[in-house]
């Protein structure tokens, strides 16, 4: 286990939501674990003047965390603030702040003096397109490298997600069959039961594509389909995952919108942002010439669930069911609520002459080690910042990348309206796997 | 499910414990789920003289079964009796008999009167070497087309052993890596912790070369091996076994006897006759060339239980545990007493940066299609005899190829002693697979 000291967090927004329940939770995690030491301070900084004792009162700090927690208003001043509690060997400066806002706030840092060995913790939206995004990565780099700009994409801490490279790359049985020779399509599917509850305002302006498409799913394409890494450095994992997005492009799409949606608190009542969006993709290069690449993402559907499949080709010669009826293989990985894989696979029906059937090689992720250690995402995203890991965040280059590949998508009116709460039949015609037949697993 | 009516089931041997034990049992099943109909007939033949009525009350016939049920004490005369009792699509004889007396039983059945149409099933062992199992072969052969013999392996009937063609030719994702490209060796492993019990004197003029490894295991080692076939009928499928064994050689062997064995009942007390045996076999094929083979199994020892091993290579490069210690993935195939598959690959361990370890995927034969229909061997056996079926039965060319496979191992005196209940450290220092860690999937 990882573990630092002599490092100061430091949090913009501090006042906010996400502070009191999720990064002090985190840090209090970390700290309780011994992964941050004592030496570290967490200082809060926020429009709202607190003294430090009403900071902690303010988050609930436990007994563990409390001691290491500072509150200073604003960022005028805040490194002389800073430099009073000690000599840090690490700064990192956590952006719980609007998007809109995050360049200026860079513009602030460097001002105030944080240099360039400072590392600064952004979440999406990385912009709103392919210029926006271009241009909020330029305004960020004249305050700080790149190398220090930690963009946080919270599915890449999921331990399933994790998984992926592990078991594409140390597995001898599966890698051999990874490529279009043997895989037919991959399908990569986030479907929320959920509409937009309170984020009207903030989703009527994004829309799933923005929302979930760029960001989490392209990551999720990208792992499932990158060259194997030279090494398991960030950077040539980093240069991978590029390779994929360069050679990435949509063939078709369609977005949907749920019935009542644009009666939705804080939604623009002649709305045309999509809640639904399903996209073939292709990644034209040796191993994934001729695979498609299915997308499927939607609001207010009739189940909840993130996973990806893997459709195997056909045998070269049917001996069973030779009618042609034989179900090819496919890999399940189960992202969420579950986390797990399933392949499934062909047997012989017990008792039968040669009757075949479809059946389920299983594996738990969250059974197999135990009563799981859950670390919440932020523990783990922080820990990694703190000590300058930056495989599970994202560059600037793939977000302007993940960007590019939907800049004919994210614009577009033309919708279907579908059911609250139900499935949409495939507006594409894909052949969606049913993932709710592997929801057992776990 | 397949059904027949008109036939003969013969039973040659009736008054003996396996017709009683086994064979009415089975007909009784498969005359209960109307697998074969009224106007069939089962008779009785033995040494002993038995009217039906006391045939029926031998072998405890249920009231299914017993209108059925005829008696004939001896061969002379038994066709004309059959033919008192109707006329029969389909003769089927069962040589519930010792194997000395196969040949002189074949003739007197063509005397008798039994065409060449009719079907004789008879039991291991086929002879003692490749001399003996050629000139049964050729003594039955003169009396009976070799198309109408159907010799019985036990093992093809079971159920995990018909699934591994299944597994094999039924699943585009395993059959790219199914060579020695991505294989680094095959065990097949057979532990019994029963000794000889009451079987000393059979046994010991076998050994568990003869009694298992050149019929059973070879079997298996076949069906794990073999090219696909070009269609399912089972000549197609013998062609391709007959293929494997024309391939194959013993390069290293050792044999083993447990301490004891020499003082068991009806054992001789300077017996050399090996109760374990350990080899390693080379296919010289296209497939298979580099490919070791390891085959072990014996009595008396640690643990029950029949499985065979699949080891894969390493990865061409090691991202993860680059320091050598990353375990090859392994799929195993429990036979019994667990029917079952295991995929052993590697995940990530949650909640650690990159710490990877083994962990299994699972698929249970016996759970996965509810409370498992365990058909008896026998019924599937009987059920195939009465349909032509020859596909679980062995042809007089691979029990021949078998033993010329074994020909320099069968007849060595060279012994080492293990200790009952133990597990003999590989005597030809291979890394067994611990199969025991996979007793727990079902």
């Amino acid at each position: 286990m990882k573990s630092v000291d002599h490092s100061a967090i430091v949090i913009l927004g501090a006042s906010g939501d996400l502070a009191r329940r999720k990064l002090i939770p985190a840090l209090d995690s970390l700290k309780q674990s011994g992964r941050i030491g004592e030496n570290c301070v967490v200082v809060g900084s926020g429009r709202k003047e607190f003294s430090d004792e009403e900071f902690r009162s303010h988050v609930d700090a436990s007994p563990a965390i409390a001691p290491l927690l500072h509150y200073h208003a604003g960022i005028p001043g805040l490194k002389a603030y800073l430099g009073g509690l000690g000599r840090f060997e690490t700064v990192i400066v956590f952006f719980s702040l609007p998007p809109k806002v995050y360049a200026d706030t860079a513009a602030a840092l460097e001002e105030e003096g944080f240099g360039e060995e400072t590392r600064i913790i952004v979440e999406k939206p990385f912009g709103y397109d392919v210029e926006s995004s271009r241009e909020l990565n330029r305004r960020l780099a004249e305050h700080f490298p790149e190398v220090n700009i930690y963009r946080i994409d919270h599915y890449l801490a999921k331990e399933a997600v994790q998984n992926i490279l592990v078991f594409r790359f140390a597995n001898s049985l599966f890698y051999p069959t990874w490529n279009s020779g043997y895989i037919e399509s991959i399908q990569i599917n986030a479907s929320e039961e959920l509409g937009v509850e309170s984020r009207g305002s903030y989703f009527d302006g994004a829309g799933v594509l923005r929302d979930m498409v760029q960001n989490h799913l392209m990551q999720m394409l990208s792992l499932m389909t990158m060259e194997a890494p030279v090494t398991l450095e960030s950077e040539d994992i980093r240069v991978q995952k590029v390779n994929v997005l360069k050679a990435l492009e949509v063939v078709r799409f369609a977005r949907g919108q749920y019935e009542g949606y644009r009666s939705e608190p804080m939604v623009d009542p002649d709305s045309t942002t999509e809640t639904y969006a399903e996209l073939e993709l292709r990644i034209r290069n040796f191993r994934w010439e001729g695979v498609p690449v299915y997308i499927r993402t939607g609001k207010a559907l009739g189940r909840k669930g993130t996973e990806i499949g893997i459709r195997f080709k056909k045998l070269p010669k049917l001996l069973y069911n030779h009618d042609g009826n034989l179900e090819p293989n496919r890999i399940i990985f189960q992202i969420q609520p579950t986390t797990g894989i399933v392949i499934d696979h062909t047997v012989k029906v017990p008792g039968t002459d040669r009757t075949i059937a479809q059946s389920q090689l299983d594996f738990c992720l969250s059974d197999a080690f135990g009563p799981p250690v859950v670390e919440d995402a932020y523990q783990r995203l922080l820990m990694d910042a703190l000590d300058g890991d930056r495989t599970l965040y994202v560059s600037a280059q793939e977000t302007e990348l993940a960007w590019k590949v939907l800049e004919e998508v994210v614009n577009q009116d033309e919708l279907f309206l579908y059911r609250r709460g139900s499935m949409p039949k495939s507006a594409l015609g894909v052949d969606w796997i049913d993932f709710t037949g592997y929801q057992s697993g776990c």
